[in-house]
């Protein structure tokens, strides 16, 4: 007994031993300098009197915002750097040191705690102060990671970055032509390479550490600084976490670790294509049947207009009252049963705001469920001739009946998924929350609020693993609760900025923040076929809807979205012969299943996304750290998406060190060098690592190419695609001719 | 004797008394707050120590370079407010106050002097900090005029305007099609509302005061807060002056004559129209021979080509060596002797840059008159398939050296004037100046010294009232010098950020900031045939040519140009009946040439601008604040030139107070009142001002009904014009399809 008693003790002091160090090395000389290392010599604060790593800011941020487009506007009127300091404090675990400038002083806490080895704390800001910027000590060639869902560019650096969840944008590229008529035409729509429904305050550098602020207001990830990064938090600061790790692979699963894991998908997804059709019960199953007679696997079909349809005179909107229609619907139940049995889901819709023509709203309104304004009325939103109420996600009561909403309406109904769509409009100001809080504050953390309401609704109902949902707005923690992000709505074409390429990066930066299991709208979204008045029309064409549905292969699910403009674009169903490619497709995609899973598995047990960029396997290999457009699936597929139109080679980089199986011809090649293959549509590029210590997937990866041979016409009859992508469009045709305008203007 | 002694002393005495005085109202409480006013209660400083007036910066101000197209980046990594205040001194006419954060102090000198009643000074910057942010207290509703030639708003309240003289800009609107050609396809070419090539770090206020900033560092004046403007100046500031008189009038004129009154124009500028032609001796006698057989009056031909031409890949550009090229134009010195003596000048063209491959280039080089690169090399900047080196204006020696070059190579070759081009691209960083000064520090000057040497030029050869030079860059001070300015390089079409409208709140403007006597290039100059290839051709009209020269009537000048593009654009002698239309206007010009002599010297003897602002003249009638495409010409003529296509009627503001005769109806109109007129080509719409004190000009204005019929095809022949304004045809056609495109794109 005496002897179990000092072992508890001797083991307790362990544990304090281990939990109460310092994991962070300050080293001072008072008032000159302070640099905070962690781990094996990685320098994350760097301050002197001179150049000092913390700023107090009095300002406004102002927002202004039109159709979930947000402007921001960041004035500062002041902006003192706290050059002195001195030690004020310290225990077992910190170090706490005054930062002033004369009499304006700010206390900064430097910390162990058992989860991360560094983290920064902040005492109030002082009367009339809005705001900190803080630095973090770089290096002139570091690379920076993550940032939550950024779409334009793998590696950050260089860039300024808002935190504010909003709009994506239609084109996000202010050089491209399509933006210009969104930005322009649309209300501001355009977008930029920073606009994305999923920022994060969270990012991980080459130097192997990982920055995350924890706060959810407003901010601004400045990178553009050879020495420094620097970070503006408005509102009281929260706290900055930082943590070492040998390697990328490691700083991602410990980011996704310490925010949540992702749940597992069910498994049906697996067993085939989602597919996204709508018009009601009859047009669903004969959309159905048209497909599994030309052999493409179904595990779903999503029909986002369950719920019913809106004519305005922009066209049919959903009419967002988020029940069963049974009129536009006659039989869903039913048709739910007899899908089922032959192992096909259907899928829904539902977003947090309720038109206020329908029955939710007026539920909603009469249980003080709604966001308010200032008036004491529900703050209401016009989103294009209807008018909606926004569910007050900040109220647990609320929560609680929206989630009831989505148990009776949707779970119960027999759904087996939807799509979870919107949470980035809340305003910044004129909206009462009944958590008191303001918008400023809920903004950023209304995407989290929403993954939950949907996650309890499916726990509670012990449908985990059965029903899956699906959002595209998030936030540092949203991975604790979504099944799966999609990446929004992409332009229907080729473009970087906004195409079918920025899915890319937007999967490996979100998987780099900690959400590892993501898809997308095979085809793309968004149309706008009256972009043909400036010869520019914005519609699908079949090679992007075939091209996206190859690179869909190789990601975890495999989902068709009609478009915004069904009739303008091409359809998997258009004719027979693209639904027999895409049905191919679609069977490739349930042939690797195994694999897929297992890939998915390492994300939901270790954090370790799905798509990973080339450097996360591959470290070493310094060419590596520049390749954006390919990726590797799990640990042992290397996967090189065609993202241009009229392509038939692709040069992929393969990485040092191994041979790669060409999974089309079987040949291996050696890693380290560009390579030249065939990528003639239906054949996606992709490789596999020749590991000889690991053999599980070889024959699988083997089977393709004897199962799935091509399709009669694919190679005999070339189809001409409809027009594309407006901003490729542009750029082909012009440069040449444009490039002389300059100087053809001077004299 | 002794009586007249004492009278003398008691006379000195009243001097002193009178310029001893501070004419300013200091008001403070020590470490609460400090309000400086002049004359009649005009709040001009109002600090105190939670909102100060003045911030202390450190930062870096980045500039980036494409061929006069300049984009900067104002980094602030700090901006410390100086709250606390306390007396350090004073004299009779000032006091000295420091103001601090901590220890971080700067001293402020408040001082009247003979010419201002408030001139504020500082100290010099502190160790480590490289600019001011100077508060100036405003009202809401305060509007702000000035600032050099500002295109896009005659009220600039609202925005920030960066001070660097560069390339106005191709469209200046970044909603404008053209512009995001221009920007994406050359070079960044496209501007915005606040490029230009003449920014002036001064503004009047209808508050009734002048802010005039001495220094000519890259500053920034934002007037977007309410409660104050504040002006960013980089480097060791220089003084802001203040003063307060009765009216814009009193203020436009008292600016003025403190920075330097215009010189007068030649008389013979209002003889006719100043021919803008090219292409050797033949054809310039054959453009003027036709001119003259379709009655147009002409004063001048202007042959920018005179000293040769290149062959590029992009077409003919103009040679940069400045003498006569007898090749090209072949006996061109007689030829001049020939023409003066029907009344007609040759007029030419130069501007500080020499191609490397010329005579005066190996002559400066060899005379170390160039600006030099750190390497001791000369600085050379490519043109477009050239290099020129830029003559060092900071040298005495070179300064004098250009000097002879435009007295021999011009002046005495009989030349009547010239356009003295560029002056803008001045690189901010890596050129090496004789004066040791560095690139940031004279770039703004660098119109200042061009506009100089051109003046000196003149004055040495004593052809002053003889000779006339136009300039486009200025900057403060430019107007002692120039004889003329011009507003640069409109787009041919009617767009109000860069088409002809902008030549109005441009001349406004540079009125209000001193300078008087300004015109532009009839039918505008920036032409992009190109453009075409996505239906947007920028090609100039009929239409705007007659137009543009209609309102060309009401300016000191009426001077022609072809366009970068002449084959593209509609000419004055594209055919006998557009010249025959030229031709009445010209003549319409020289009528009322004696009025336009009287308003122009209301500039050069009191600094009243030709073309003012209707509350210049009418600062009583608050809906006159309001107009921006109408002036007064003089006191007596209020035009309303016609700056859109397809117009046929015009709806005109008339003062209040006042009758007002339109010229082409002879009836009498009410003021206080919008009023419709017809607006037919031909006819510019004008009214004056029935003043029964004041008959001076009235019969010139009667006769012009009768001298000036239609020209017979005129009304009963409309024309077709061609595509015009890209920016405007975008706008007209689309706006209704494309408001659709936001709410289409959402479900």
């Amino acid at each position: 007994m005496r002897f179990g008693l000092t072992l508890l003790l001797v083991f307790l002091s362990i544990i304090c031993e281990a939990s109460c160090q310092k994991n962070y090395t300050p080293q001072w000389l008072e008032n000159n300098s302070l640099n905070i290392k962690i781990g094996n010599d990685v320098m994350i604060i760097s301050h002197n009197v001179s150049k000092p790593f913390i700023y107090l800011c009095s300002g406004q941020v102002n927002f202004t915002e039109f159709r979930g487009n947000f402007f921001v506007n960041n004035y500062e009127a002041a902006r003192v750097p706290l050059g002195s300091f001195r030690k004020t404090g310290n225990t077992n675990t910190s170090d706490t040191f005054e930062f002033s400038f004369g009499s304006l002083a700010l206390n900064v806490t430097f910390e162990t705690t058992t989860t991360y080895p560094l983290v920064v704390s902040f005492s109030s800001l002082p009367t009339g102060y809005t705001g900190l910027w803080v630095r973090i000590a770089a290096t002139p060639g570091e690379r920076v990671y993550g940032l939550g869902e950024q779409y334009s560019y793998l590696n950050l650096r260089g860039r300024m970055y808002p935190i504010w969840t909003r709009e994506q944008g239609v084109g996000r590229n202010k050089s491209d032509i399509v933006t210009f008529f969104a930005d322009n035409f649309g209300g501001g729509a355009g977008g930029d390479y920073h606009t994305t429904y999923f920022p994060q305050s969270t990012f991980l550098s080459n130097r192997k550490y990982l920055c995350h602020y924890g706060g959810y207001n407003y901010a601004e990830v400045n990178l553009q600084q050879p020495d420094f990064h620097e970070i503006f938090v408005s509102g009281p600061p929260d706290k900055f976490y930082f943590d070492t790790r040998g390697s990328i692979k490691e700083l991602t699963q410990t980011i996704a670790k310490n925010l949540g894991l992702q749940p597992e998908l069910p498994d049906w997804v697996y067993t085939g294509a989602i597919l996204g059709v709508q018009g009601g019960t009859e047009l669903m199953l004969d959309r159905y049947q048209k497909a599994v007679d030309n052999d493409v696997a179904v595990s779903g079909l999503w029909i986002q207009d369950w719920a019913g349809v809106l004519v305005t005179s922009f066209g049919k909107r959903l009419f967002w009252d988020w029940h069963w229609n049974a009129t536009y619907y006659p039989n869903l139940n039913s048709t739910i049963d007899v899908l089922r049995e032959k192992g096909v889901r259907v899928l829904a819709y539902i977003n947090p705001n309720l038109n206020t023509a329908g029955s939710l709203y007026q539920e909603a309104a009469a249980g003080k469920h709604l966001v308010m304004n200032t008036s004491g009325q529900p703050y209401l939103m016009d989103f294009g001739e209807f008018l909606c109420g926004i569910v007050d996600l900040t109220s647990l009561e609320a929560r609680t009946w929206y989630k009831e909403k989505i148990q009776l309406n949707m779970i119960d109904l027999g759904l087996g998924g939807w799509m979870a769509d919107f949470g980035e409009y809340v305003a910044a100001d004129g909206a009462v929350f009944q958590s008191g809080e303001t918008g400023r504050q809920v903004h950023n953390k209304w995407p989290l609020l929403w993954a939950e309401v949907n996650r309890q609704a499916i726990e509670e109902r012990n449908k985990t693993g059965e029903v899956v949902f699906w959002m595209r707005a998030g936030t540092a923690g949203v991975g604790k609760y979504t099944t799966l992000m999609w990446a929004g709505d992409q332009n229907v074409d080729f473009s970087y900025a906004d195409g079918l390429a920025s899915t890319i990066p937007a999967a490996l930066n979100m998987g780099m923040s900690g959400i590892g299991i993501t898809h997308y709208d095979i085809g793309g979204y968004t149309t706008a076929a009256q972009f043909q008045a400036f010869g520019q029309a914005l519609i699908r064409s079949q090679e992007l809807l075939l091209r996206s549905a190859e690179a869909a292969v190789f990601t975890p699910l495999f989902r068709s979205h009609e478009g915004n403009q069904p009739a303008a674009n091409v359809q998997f169903y258009t004719n027979q012969y693209i639904e027999q490619c895409f049905g191919r497709l679609s069977r490739m995609f349930v042939h690797i299943s195994n694999y897929t899973r297992s890939v998915a598995q390492d994300n939901s047990l270790f954090g370790t996304p799905a798509q990973r960029p080339l450097f996360m396997e591959f470290p070493d290999d310094s060419d590596a750290w520049d390749v954006t457009y390919q990726y590797m699936y799990g640990s042992r597929l290397l996967v090189a998406p065609v993202i241009s139109s009229n392509v038939s080679k692709m040069n992929v980089y393969l990485p040092k060190g191994w041979e790669w199986k060409f999974i089309w011809d079987g040949k291996n090649y050696p890693g380290g060098n560009f390579t030249q293959v065939d990528s003639l549509i239906g054949f996606p590029p992709a490789f596999y690592k020749v590991d000889p210590s690991d053999h599980r997937f070889d024959d699988m990866i083997e089977q393709i190419r004897s199962k799935f041979p091509a399709i009669p016409p694919l190679l005999t009859t070339p189809t001409t695609p409809k027009p594309i992508a407006a901003g490729m469009k542009l750029s082909v045709q012009s440069f040449c001719v444009l490039t002389a305008v300059v100087v053809a203007l001077m004299i």
